[in-house]
């Protein structure tokens, strides 16, 4: 037998060059989305297709079985938390679970999901849900086997299995229970929103921005809050993303709407953040647990609090006003800096989860959860999905979907297979509010340092007590390493009440 | 044993794998030289290199041999020019090819031209040639250790090992004879251009053409003649260049200079050749020989017909002066269609070649050839390419290059191992205008078709004649086969005194 740090090796080159296969596909997936002709689509999936397959061909390579097996009792499996235990714990889950789907089964759901995207886009663009039914119960039928092969933990659900692939270590009734407390405080403050006669003028946000200003002032603020532009890009796409290609190179994306200042300038901050993530992660981990993001909810914190816990405060923009008016001098010549930030932190219920603001946010995501847990656990039927969701809607939100495009058909997720991905945003927004929270207590007036544009006390405390640490702790651990405390929505809802109440007067 | 249909299929399969993991490699190499943050370059590296290490792998996998071996006396290896001959004549070439190249010395020759592009780019900005020395040293031993380890027919040398990757079924010999028939016309041209009292007036191509109008004015013209964007792209790049992904995608570029017109337009005629020669190749043969180029010589046949004997012709600007007018109204109303038609094709020796004119551009060419052929002969040692270059160049131009910036250092091909790569930009001028003699004598009035701006006939001949049919000729075949002769330099000895000589009334 070889020497364990010899087999600790071996087992880290295996992973990094799946790793570094993975991020060739990225780098195919970015082009796509950005710069990819029109004819090119076809050759295009080949090529994804190929290195989708190598790529799961070498995760489930029984090799890396082997060697985890031969560390298991060994020094390196000794200390919970250092690197190499971290690495083995990590690289052991994520084998055993690609080990558990039959490959038929993983290219079943590959090719059903391919086509049934097409099928979605179609009954959205008609508004018409049945054309999506067989598609959608045939989605349901090879999750739930997905489920059954990978199982779940005692008294848990078939979901859990699901949710797991994107939030490791997550159930569904540790989320529910996090999701009544925060829907408890959610509800009275949107009606207290609703029934305030103080109403900010959101019209403000709709007149003319010239593209090309938004591109400089989007970029300025993105580099001020600190993402490199020397390791990193901003394109256009239609749907705005962010994709991490490996060290010193990451994308972003964000679209432009010349009478809509919000949409450009909160989605670069918001992929800024992801992209902050993806540039602290350690370098030299790359390929291997320890230079890897937690989790979606983790990954969805860094750009939820770049977005709104510091985008949408008034400090940042104490700081950043001044230099919007001078971008933008027609639109905000002489609008006041406080009516600018009411518009820019409207609550109003509205249809679309995209669009919503944060107070509403959450409500949209709990229905999801709700309804996909319900369908995975077949107490729900796929034709009887609008009926549940427009019902639902109209308890919440006090408002009923016009169409099915403007509800249930309104996201790709379901379409694309991706079910146990919803709750992951809202669990973002908790975590984000929880990690702000503990900032602020550890490095002080946080708000002050914004105000004057400086970014960078934030920064490198993420750095340090978030990015640095890839994988080492799962996402619920290291909310508590972080913040000494397990997660919980009242930080969350805590912030949410001090921004909204004084600002709509209630 | 299988059924010869089943080996067949089983070979094709291993091979499209093989182009499809290339194919990638592609994209990551044309983001790099596009759009790729600085930061992102070791990276790239790693994967651009596990991209290549796979590839070589699969390249060399025995079972390609033991197929081949199986399917040498089968049917589908009986009539020559067949589908299933020509791919199987061509997959074994390579595969001979690439079998005989230790995998060490692939890696070598890898590792050691990734290092000496760097210190060849300092000797070239510091005009010092001494740096590059030990590298060129090193790289002249492994490309002869390449050499000895592929072979070359008796009576051959060394070099034509070499060549015969970028050119195959090329030999020094036959290169050398028609570039001695080439040399005894352009020579005389040169002298008769020289001595010529009518000369025009190239400053009318350093006037101010605003970027933006050169690149719709560019687009445009690729369009006309053929490039399709649905099936493609054009950005920009310090060194242009044209990479096919494959079937629907091809991606050039070019590079813009506001006080110059003809680098970014006719280099964008150059590169627009090349890709509608990669869109002319049938995409359902994409990854076998039947769906690939046949040469780098007959590829560049294509780019400078398209930028040069189709681009720099009166006819041409018949249709597209006008046009030119309406882009660039300052630089060009007060010109006349004659005066910048002789500017675009004035003759003048100069010390670079990719800036230097159609006639002395071979001389550039033969140059090269033959101090690489005697570096890798060892008749020539590394120290002294600086004089050779030199006193070589004063000969034949009658100019000195001040420095070796200007002279040995110029071009990347040594640093980057790429020898027996030059002569094929000759034997694309060539070939070229072998096949523009037969495509006019076959179509009939080809300039009155450019003068209408409709280049439909020469695009659809070109689609028949030559890329249609990939790899199923080697280049010396396609010539006989497509003009009914060998190659010879008449065709092109003709043209350039056909157009040279009355523009500049000699």
């Amino acid at each position: 037998m070889l020497a364990p740090n010899t087999i600790y090796q071996d087992l880290l080159t295996l992973v990094r060059k799946a790793a570094l296969l993975g991020s060739c596909g990225s780098v195919l997936g970015w082009d796509r989305e950005t710069y990819m002709p029109v004819g090119g689509n076809e050759h295009r999936a080949n090529q994804l297709s190929m290195l989708a397959g190598l790529a799961h061909e070498w995760s489930v390579n029984p090799k890396i079985g082997e060697l985890l097996g031969q560390l298991q009792d060994s020094e390196f499996n000794d200390a919970p938390d250092s690197d190499s235990a971290a690495n083995i714990r990590e690289i052991s889950r994520s084998y055993q679970r690609s080990r558990k789907l039959p490959q038929r089964l993983v290219e079943e759901i590959s090719r059903v999901t391919a086509l049934a995207q097409h099928h979605w886009a179609t009954a959205r663009s008609n508004g018409d849900f049945t054309v999506f039914v067989p598609w959608l119960k045939q989605i349901i039928d090879l999750k739930r086997e997905e489920a059954s092969a990978v199982g779940f933990s005692e008294g848990g659900e078939p979901y859990d299995a699901l949710l797991d692939e994107y939030e490791p270590g997550a159930n569904s009734a540790g989320i529910a229970t996090v999701f009544a407390g925060l829907r408890s405080e959610l509800v009275p403050l949107l009606d207290a929103v609703k029934g305030s006669t103080k109403q900010p003028d959101t019209s403000i946000l709709s007149r003319e921005y010239a593209v090309e200003q938004q591109a400089k002032f989007g970029r300025m603020a993105s580099a001020a809050i600190g993402f490199d532009f020397d390791k990193g890009r901003l394109d256009v796409t239609t749907h705005p993303f962010c994709s991490g290609f490996g060290p010193g190179d990451c994308r972003l994306t964000t679209r432009y709407d010349k009478n809509f200042f919000s949409s450009a300038f909160f989605g670069t901050l918001h992929e800024s953040g992801h992209g902050i993530y993806e540039q602290g992660l350690p370098e030299s981990a790359f390929g291997t647990p320890l230079g890897s993001a937690v989790s979606l909810g983790i990954h969805e914190s860094q750009s939820r609090m770049w977005e709104n816990l510091v985008g949408r405060s008034s400090a940042f923009w104490t700081h950043f006003y001044p230099h919007a008016q001078t971008f933008f001098p027609q639109a905000l010549g002489n609008t006041s800096r406080e009516d600018f930030h009411f518009a820019i932190n409207a609550v109003n219920p509205s249809f679309i989860r995209v669009e919503a603001d944060e107070v509403t946010y959450n409500l949209h995501i709990m229905l999801r959860f709700d309804l996909e847990r319900d369908l995975i656990a077949g107490r729900l039927q796929a034709e009887d999905v609008p009926e549940a969701w427009n019902s639902r809607f109209t308890s919440d939100f006090g408002i009923t979907p016009p169409t099915d495009a403007d509800g249930c058909l309104q996201d790709v997720h379901w379409s694309a297979g991706l079910f146990g991905y919803f709750p992951t945003y809202a669990l973002g927004n908790m975590y984000a509010a929880q990690f702000f929270e503990a900032a602020e207590e550890q490095i002080g007036d946080l708000q002050g340092t914004f105000a004057k544009g400086d970014f960078q006390p934030l920064l490198q405390w993420l750095r340090e007590h978030i990015h640095h640490h890839g994988q080492r702790f799962s996402a619920s651990r290291l909310v508590e390493v972080v913040t000494g405390k397990p997660l919980s929505d009242q930080p969350l809802t805590r912030q949410l009440n001090n921004r909204f109440r004084p600002l709509y007067g209630i």
